[in-house]
């Protein structure tokens, strides 16, 4: 299993005039912390996009439980506990201390530089093994 | 059941370097359907704001089908099927043609003035009686 | 001289908890105005993009004389009055009916496929002539 | 004088199809910048808004240098020069380590809680006279 955790500030352009979170904000926020659950095991998103690879988003569920507010501090918990194929899924929690504000899953699926679904590289999945057993 | 159909052109601002708009730019869209869905049926989101209440989002639900692109021209379809209680429902369609983009569902309750948990306004409910019977 | 008006509806998702449109949604609205404006006059940025042109911007200014409020319908007057070079400025007023709500100017240059500053394509400039004589 | 430096991650979700990050999420980064160099001398804006006061932009001016791109890590430096009256004005550049990206002023004013232009808080002035003699 992965599991990474990543603090972030709500920002005021990310309220609304609820005055709470925009709820179609938080996918931003779940991108955040996949990357860097990502580069907690050494795979940079960015260079496997430099190098002809993308995860576009598959499926999105987000469960509201709380209201973030502007200037909070925010973790976001995030964890891969199957191994990728050719989809990878990440499961979410952003808390504010002890309260739990959202929680989420994305499947994604990679696709090549001709934009076509295909298995990720092949060093990222030796990388993976490591972690999955 | 209510149903309706909004048109929306794809903004530069809203894709990203993949090429495609940014997976967590839909939301943004379902929110001008629901509210769309919503004035098509006499009910103005704004006006019940400003008496009040707030609808904020439960869950949300995308799946993702096909890439929208910069420039495209959208048709979200909005559907309410069930008759809303505290809650209300909506599905999603969105199209670029004959393609289908995305698929989505929301919930959403009411909440009063004071940020709790309430029931609808009473002509909320008699409006919306005379589309579920 | 060159000049288009282009509709918009406020978004929800556009204000921020101090119940305005937040200041940094104009830069997105000002560039739907350009688009257009270059529309009117049988220019499409999609294709220019395609052939390989970008138009990335230079120099902002926005002066912020009144606040848009959500579902509001704005106006976004876009003029292009001096025959573009290699550089291109277009000047914009949003209003709400009668209400004036921002002035704004933008700067933006020719691009090529190697992202580096460039003349912009012949088609374009001989297009632009019969507008700016 | 006041100034103070932030750090940031350019998100996904800030960048365009042209591979840049888009030109109107500065104005974002802009806002962090300076609520960071008001915290940096004890002001908050959060506190200041749960006391009544807004801080609507009046003016916005952005110079763009370089483009900056997906993950690139960005230091935003901001400063104000001059001594607040009912109006503060920010300048800021934001930099990739040597490079240059954006520089920027923005001109804020003082809103109370009817949403009329008023004087900063007495404590306020207080506390920036000691920053400005």
């Amino acid at each position: 299993m992965i599991e990474s955790k990543t603090m972030l500030r709500v920002r005021y352009s990310e309220t609304d005039q609820m005055g709470f979170v925009y709820y179609g904000n938080y996918p931003q926020y779940l991108e955040i912390g996949r990357v860097d659950a990502l580069k907690s095991v050494g795979v940079s998103y960015r260079s496997m996009e430099e190098s002809g690879y993308g995860l576009p988003v598959k499926d999105l569920v987000i469960r509201y439980h709380n209201a973030a507010l502007y200037d909070d501090e925010l973790v976001i918990t995030t964890r891969v506990t199957k191994m990728p194929t050719n989809k990878i899924s990440f499961g979410y929690e952003i808390h504010r201390g002890e309260d739990l504000i959202i929680s989420a899953q994305t499947t994604l699926f990679f696709m090549d530089a001709s934009k076509r679904a295909c298995r990720p590289p092949a060093s990222f999945i030796e990388n993976m093994k490591t972690y999955f057993n």
